[in-house]
């Protein structure tokens, strides 16, 4: 590519418009332009670059076995109906793009394709000689998010590759899980990336289990716990671990007390001095589900630890059905308005206990909700401990379950697991914290779209399942801004060599000086012969301009038809390290070769 | 690719859904499955289809030195009204799905990027000497078509090259225009296809000069005028010709004259006993503009001729700014209802006159409209002609313009040519015709997007100047279809061998046979190891279903380890001739490799 000839912009200044590094570096370097909230069209040094990651992709893929198609990206409201995420998709959380047609049906622009990519394997898998079976796709996927930023971090519009595969049990969807985890690792190494797999939770997709794969980056927007044995690691919102012990408590006798101005852990304990672990906590909580019921959720848990919103809202959707529901539209801390539609008077936040007696609901008022208590294992252990008199500037101290306070039906884990915990699985492991950006997600969803849809295969007797399925998901505009998120300095840009726009970038410092032009031409011309992929910078600019900008774009190897050309030489530059030095003309495409094998 | 191992199933049946021959083989031969109107899953066999068409699309666009990004699918409202294009796709046509994001802004599904790609011309483009600038994508477009039909033939998702060129004038468009004309007839070529280029109207994209790109095909929803020797070649909407001649008319004497029952030029014809040529014909529309107001035109021709509403409806859009309008919402022939709104009478059709007095149409009813004459040169020639008495029952014989009759002051070609006329260039080549697929368009746009939006450049003299741009498309899916249109036998598909899925299919006719087993996965291996792209039928079906398939599937070679084996040979079956020949196991790779060279 002649420069010259090409669409190519690049800016002094940082564009006011991105907050973190790689965006800035990105618009500057012109690679992208926003197009509106969340959308960026992919000038050509971009599609360059994703079509190195999605070629990476694809190998990996392949390799597998997994075969190629591609799904509408216009998905009927029907389908998702079926699944049962019409609502949640489009209403509840609002992240479908949707849409009537001119004859007045309901469609959206595709997130996801479960339901799609059911449908055509409930038409076309009849037997269980047809499986087990990968399909995937390389596509641009939609998602209304609330916060489109960082670029393409969290646009609006993005590539994804989106593999789904179908089995006749568990044990051959873990064989296929496990395969997508090596062809994950084996992509994320190929593209240069430093990067954890983790434990993950499966949210709005849902199934059994499930792993993230997480660039290393500050900007990240996921927190990762991790031991340095390699031996555990998580998203925190799936963390578990062992809380710190907790201290004997000292009050041995049950009484209330007056704590004025103590409605937070920390005052509480200053006024008591005691332990927060000795304190039973108790968070309420306001749910709305998608029949309308509302359910007010106590939940209890040791003083020192905070509540794990998105466990809870797994539990609280596990316990849909007991509402007549399906999925939780809202999970709030109540305010006073809130509370005014259905307690008697202002409840005591600060001072609530685990027995928050009924009579402090009022059944007359407009909603009558639902009570739900919850208690985490943390405070389930405790005993003579502190906690709330549900009463305001009260609490109680000495209290035991089975006592004067019912241990909750419901215990479940709850509790945010945090950097220095000890692991579950080895004391002796202390959990780490680091930021991480979501690149990869694979998930054992089981049987929760073929039930819902009706996909099933005859099997060897002859009766007739539902299909067990996984589904895996890259990111592969995310991958390629991640890319730089983890790699550049003062200058610019650092590609990784396996997935830079081109190799090499041949700069003519003088285009005046003939020689200069005519051993650059022939550079050129040599450097792409060989199949190294090469710029040339032919633009009536000054040298320096034209340094600076092939250190902002990022091409890793810089060639200069300069002073020494006199000599026979040219500098090169490794755009990593800054690295220079001069080679006789001849030895360019062989070092060059040599550079670029050793390299990917 | 094995097919025990892969997602395969073809049906026995034509689908109900399937109109036309390619339609219903691709659903047959499991390329593609209907997710919804117009909208289409591609299997991976299609996929791989598609991915060679692009390949070659790609390679002949790059060898022209255009450069391939990717631009957004989501399109800001706001872009399209600046280029005056929102209202008339989202609205007058709908042909643009729109909706509103959470934030409720506008927004629309692009079917094409005009407006997108001149917002980042004016963002970057600065210099003439960053000119000229030729982009290009490969992309899904969405139409919401009012009659989605013919499978990938007119969906309402799918897959187009599109590419803009930027230039600083018209020589330097028509330079690339040019090098686009040649790209796409290599491509076409490429892919095995017989095709047409034709002169083309612009339609709702605009601009000077456009060429249409059409395989010939019967089922093809487009007609093509043509003249054997090659000189003249156009869609019917553009065509031009020239008409037959005249008979001198024998009505020397003007008159009115009774003529009872002769509503039709044909009656005319016979009552008078005269040449339709002899008559001038008054065709009367209700023309609504964007702006509301209703425009009656009377469109007087030739008798025999008939109007072509394309021209009719370029000219009226030419014409709207005399109404304070942009573009034409609808063109219709008026029913009585229409007519009782604004005709003081039911109006006297079948025997209008050129001159169809004002006092018809009464003012003082709902709608006032206004009122345009349009005159077709076949009929400005005539002398002493016939035509209506705007009463019922009665025409005028012997009339001529300038005496009885005013001629109106515009003068337009409005007459459709046809099949059976001279060429306008070359009086001794007659018009033929032909059906034909659009599957390419290539437009000189000219200033008309960057003006609207203001797009310009700086040229050498210093001076702010709008940018000339080009456009060129290419109909991605609809060509894959089209090439199994024009290829195809009572069997199946025969694919042309650039773009079939695979080059060959080894077949083994029965699995207990160990040595016929062994013979193919040897092929197999040596087939695909050499480059050459096969599949292996190892399924566990009977050989004549086996067989069968493999012609449905239309793969160009067929192996088969059959009973020769004993010999050391298998049979190679030509999918196009059915040409079988027996060759020895060594002599499988060297043969293949021979046809496939002569064949690409």
């Amino acid at each position: 590519m002649r420069l010259s000839q090409s669409l190519f912009v690049t800016l002094r200044e940082d564009p006011a418009e991105a907050e973190i590094p790689s965006h800035k570096l990105l618009l500057r370097a012109g690679y992208i332009r926003r197009i509106g909230s969340g959308i960026y069209a992919y000038l050509p040094l971009m599609w360059r670059v994703l079509q190195k990651v999605s070629r990476i992709v694809r190998e990996e893929m392949d390799a597998t076995g997994a075969q190629e198609c591609l799904l509408p990206q216009i998905q009927p409201a029907e389908l998702w109906q079926e699944s049962g995420r019409w609502d949640t998709y489009t209403e509840a959380e609002g992240i479908m793009f949707s849409l009537q047609d001119r004859q007045g049906r309901e469609v959206g622009l595709g997130p996801t394709h479960e339901e799609v990519i059911t449908a055509v394997a409930r038409d076309m898998i009849r037997s269980y000689r047809q499986l087990p079976l990968h399909l995937y796709q390389l596509q641009t996927k939609f998602r209304d998010e609330i916060r489109p930023r960082f670029g393409l971090m969290r646009g609006r519009e993005f590539i994804m590759k989106d593999g789904y595969s179908f089995h006749v049990d568990a044990d051959s969807l873990k064989e296929t899980y496990q395969a997508m985890d090596g062809a994950y690792r084996n992509m994320l190494q190929r593209c240069g990336l430093r990067f954890r797999a983790v434990e993950a939770d499966s949210g709005a997709i849902g199934g059994s289990g499930s792993q993230e794969f997480m660039v290393l980056a500050e900007a990240g927007e996921d927190e990762i716990l991790y031991t340095d044995d390699g031996s555990y690691a998580a998203n925190v919102e799936k963390a578990v671990s062992q809380p710190p012990e907790a201290q004997p408590s000292g009050f041995k006798t049950y009484e209330k007390r007056e704590t004025p101005k103590t409605d937070t852990i920390e005052k509480l304990r200053q006024h008591l001095d005691c332990s927060a672990t000795q304190i039973v906590k108790n968070v309420l909580y306001q749910v709305t589900y998608d029949s309308g019921t509302t359910v007010l959720v106590l939940v209890s848990l040791r003083g020192d630890q905070d509540v794990n919103e998105v466990k809870l809202q797994n539990e609280l959707t596990q316990q849909a059905e007991n509402y007549e529901s399906k999925t939780v539209l809202s999970l709030e801390v109540p305010d006073a308005a809130a509370q005014a539609k259905w307690a008697s008077k202002t409840l005591p936040l600060g001072y609530l206990g685990p027995d928050l007696a009924d009579d402090c609901i009022q059944s007359a008022k407009t909603i009558a909700p639902k009570f739900l208590r919850l208690v985490d294992p943390t405070a389930v252990d405790l005993k003579d401990f502190v906690t709330g008199a549900n009463e305001s500037g009260f609490h109680v101290v000495g209290a035991n379950w089975g006592e004067q306070l019912t241990l909750p039906k419901n215990v479940v884990d709850l509790r945010k697991a945090t950097a220095g915990d000890q692991s579950l699985h080895d004391s002796k492991q202390i959990l780490q914290t680091a930021r991480g950006i979501e690149i990869g997600h694979i998930f054992q969803l089981g049987t929760k779209y073929s039930q819902a849809m009706g996909a099933t295969y005859t099997n060897e007797q002859g009766e007739e399942m539902p299909l067990v399925m996984g589904c895996y998901g890259v990111g592969v505009s995310r991958l390629a801004q991640s890319a730089v998120e983890q790699s550049y300095d003062k200058d610019g840009i650092i590609w990784p060599v396996a997935i830079a726009p081109y190799h090499a970038i041949v700069v003519i410092p003088n285009l005046n000086d003939e020689a200069q032009v005519e051993a650059a031409e022939k550079l050129y011309q040599q450097l792409n012969q060989a199949g190294i992929e090469t710029i040339l910078d032919d633009r009536k600019e000054r040298a320096g301009v034209k340094f600076k900008d092939a250190d902002l774009i990022g091409i890793p190897y810089r060639i200069v038809t300069g002073r020494a050309l006199k000599q026979g030489k040219v500098e090169v530059v490794q755009r990593a390290t800054h690295d220079s030095q001069e080679l006789d003309l001849d030895q360019v495409v062989p070092t060059l070769q040599q550079w670029l094998e050793a390299s990917t």
